[in-house]
């Protein structure tokens, strides 16, 4: 039973990118209710591939949001990593105890990580020091987000156990199958895939030429190592990232090309 | 003169996240006309902070800018990101030789790497296989960008001499100091400062809440090592950066969490 309670007092930020009315965060929690006190604090609208934007030109802005006639969390006219700012700095009294970002209904997988908003948001949590999850289920087609809310209820609790070092998170991505489905569970790298984007070249009404992206991840990661190989072979994926970019061989080399020379 | 004829052969696409018509692209701009053929594609308006956002749900809109009476460049309804795709895969004959995204008016030092959109311009040049290089001088107040214009065109000879690895970029950030002043250039490794976020909650004349973000960074690099202390002593910090977020260290942890008993 102290475990139970233990566990209950678990306070847990929920953010996504997909929107607050978005049914892969409502089914996460649901499924966090169960291990702790959930606050879901998450953009108003869809703000896929926003990267790790944050708004400073302008004034974010707050709304209760109700679900099934019951008060579900606050919807921010803003950006994820806006969503987790705002909670942990203004809404919350006490800092969270985990920042679980999604579900998010499509991979965030190889080069896709550094658009998603769904990272973002769990960047943003462990920016500002607090374990986080990025969860995303691995297809844009009709989905059950149910086995996948579990895994994320259980990985959570396995966190807050186990601890994450200072600057790390974990970006999970989980296959769209069922649990007997599921080939495992792979600790992965990002993988090296890249999108190969095209651009629709379109005319408006007016005759005004207009672009809209598209294209598909060129799928260049064959080896299990890699996120995007796992999920393809029916595997979850989970990645530990973090976001010191700092190319550190490079730094060795750069250092030998006499770049003082190129002040005067 | 085949020295000169070869680098005047230079393809350089520029753009940044301050807007086609912000100061610093203007002055960056007219320095690497003298190196090589410049292409502008830069966002319509002020677009820092926005991280690697790019543009999906919406198409892109672009228009001739001109700026004095003449052709500038183009100017795109996106993210730095969006710009440097739609220059690459759209608009542009030929795969450019070089990316330089700037100049901007402010660091891009530390944790503020992750949010900037000049950072992303020269990721997303690197992303389809340019080398690429962002740069930015350190003041938000009044600023000469000539010195720092010079530096950069300097340093692109220098990349386009030595090359650049296939997932690298060079970030750059110049003190908004004299020539004589800069006491040299480090190559540094990015900061590990943050932002003490704090949001000033303010009412609208209707009475309605809403939040702004402010706050400064906090000066947590005092190791000249770090990119954020080089600029504050008053070098050029010069950061090879890379966007391949996996943490390995953490990956051998992770492998020991008996991860497939999470799944049943």
């Amino acid at each position: 039973m102290l475990k139970k309670r233990k566990a209950k007092t678990l306070r847990i930020l929920v953010c996504n990118d997909d929107g607050i009315d978005a049914p892969g965060i409502y089914v996460l929690v649901q499924e966090l209710k169960k291990i702790g006190t959930v606050t879901v604090v998450a953009p108003d609208k869809q703000q896929s591939a926003v990267g790790h934007a944050i708004t400073m030109s302008y004034p974010l802005r707050m709304k209760e949001f109700r679900k099934d006639g019951k008060f579900f969390g606050y919807a921010v006219q803003g950006t994820p990593a806006d969503c987790v700012k705002l909670a942990v700095r203004a809404i919350l009294k006490r800092k969270p105890d985990l920042v679980v970002s999604g579900i998010n209904h499509g991979s965030n997988t190889a080069i896709s990580i550094i658009y998603s908003g769904t990272v973002s948001a769990a960047t943003e949590g462990t920016i500002l020091g607090i374990p986080s999850i990025a969860a995303s289920v691995t297809t844009y087609g009709k989905v059950d987000f149910r086995f996948a809310a579990k895994f994320v209820r259980k990985l959570a609790l396995r966190v807050v156990k186990k601890g994450l070092p200072d600057r790390t998170l974990l970006n999970v991505n989980i296959p769209p199958l069922k649990e007997t489905d599921i080939r495992g569970v792979l600790v992965t790298r990002q993988g090296r895939s890249i999108w190969n984007d095209t651009f629709d070249t379109r005319r408006d009404p007016g005759n005004k030429e207009y672009f809209w992206l598209t294209g598909g991840l060129d799928e260049a990661d064959i080896d299990l190592e890699f996120d995007q190989a796992a999920v393809r072979k029916d595997y979850i994926s989970i990645s530990p990232i973090q976001y010191d970019l700092t190319d550190y061989a490079m730094m060795d080399v750069l250092k030998r090309w006499n770049l003082n020379d190129l002040i005067h």
